[in-house]
């Protein structure tokens, strides 16, 4: 299968800790070598780095990992690939417009009979079921708003339901963002965290790493962390029950 | 303005050695400080690289420069804005899917009177007049093709057609690839060489730089680059005329 990670943050923060945890199961603490994928968003822009290399060894993936890009929302995904074979196509996470803003998802799971899932408006690049669910969904939120609505919270609502009819297919754990809303959707295995003051350390479980968060906050910041499973082993992570959903934005559930 | 790279080859080549020298040009030996953009097809796929950073200094354009990605069709671009402010969604490339392939293009030039221009299927998400006509040429085409056709060089040129018609409005130099194509359209300044056997030296007019080509290639490579001024000293360059296009595909006009 695959892993996810996203994040949803107060204040522009960098996940390298995060991302360097993830990365070591691309193909070193786990099987996920089928290639990787991190989108960042920086105002209503957003930049994705990815990679069809094993997130352990990919060049691209060091210079993320060094590099603090900080942003407000990002999704991350690590790819073992079942449906589509391994090439830059096929690599999450996806992006494509609507209504003028990117929209980015990643997902962890495998469908079946999905061939019935016909999106006429968005067509998928690459041959996974994950992206032609992703260019279903995008199609049937714009069938039903034509327009930008002024509020998102009911059009990520919709997108959760919309999911669940997926989850019938088979498993469906998604992550999903406009850039200022990030939802996590759970078909069997997602967890979350939220750090806030008093911030404490983590400890990285794939990798050595210790960070003190207390040292590279400030007393105002809120940082939600999603991940297929927890990345670190010192901290209480919330597990999402199969066919729950949250939406955050700023770092806290709305 | 800005500045334009462009590149179609026959065999995956890198981009580095053109590359090198555009990027002197973002902030060192050019003014087009406000961000750069280069994206990279990697069979259907494509990958973007970008920064609202100047280029001579950002980091990710230091791992650009270094690490040798290889592809068939490259678009890139400096920036000096004009139309926009300096983000990253208004950093050129910029890449929508249509009928499933990334259309990928960087627009060279400033339009006046361009409010006209309302496209409906694709929307700007930055602010620039380059995206917005770019929206209008996808949205044209798909109105004119609404599926796929098996041919592409029809498409491309009516693109340039619809380049022209936006060459009334100001100045409109433009990069378009689909991965397999690379259009360059000349409104008043665009350059292009193709390197092929017997391969020689060539030193770059912006950095301390000489590639001896025969040692990078194999003799039947043939490597088109197009950018919007002559980036070596040493080669002779074809100075495209004004309102004039070329269709690039594996290396070669077609």
């Amino acid at each position: 299968m695959c892993e996810l990670l996203g994040m949803s943050a107060n204040v522009p923060t960098d996940i390298c800790f995060s991302f360097s945890g993830l990365l070591e199961r691309g193909g070193n603490t786990g099987p996920h070598k089928d290639g990787w994928g991190i989108t960042f968003y920086e105002g209503k822009g957003c930049r994705t780095f990815k990679d069809s290399e094993p997130s352990c060894t990919s060049e691209i993936a060091k210079l993320v990992k060094a590099y603090p890009i900080k942003s407000c929302s990002v999704i991350s995904h690590i790819r073992q690939g079942n449906r589509g074979r391994v090439c830059l196509e096929n690599t999450h996470p996806f992006t494509r417009e609507l209504w003028g803003r990117e929209i980015t998802y990643a997902h962890n799971g495998q469908l079946s009979n999905y061939q019935d899932l016909k999106p006429e408006f968005y067509k998928p690049v690459g041959n996974t079921d994950s992206e032609l669910a992703f260019c279903w969904i995008l199609d049937e939120i714009r069938k039903k708003y034509p327009k930008k609505p002024s509020d998102m919270k009911p059009v990520f609502r919709f997108a959760a339901k919309l999911a669940k009819q997926l989850q019938a297919k088979g498993v469906f754990n998604m992550l999903l963002s406009d850039g200022i809303y990030v939802l996590a959707v759970c078909s069997n295995n997602l967890h979350w965290i939220t750090r806030k003051a008093p911030f404490g350390e983590a400890r990285l479980i794939d990798a050595d790493l210790i960070v003190d968060f207390k040292k590279e906050t400030t007393p105002d910041d809120i940082v939600t962390v999603i991940a297929t499973r927890p990345l670190t082993d010192n901290e209480s992570w919330h597990k999402m029950e199969a066919g729950e959903f949250v939406l955050f934005k700023l770092g806290v559930p709305v």
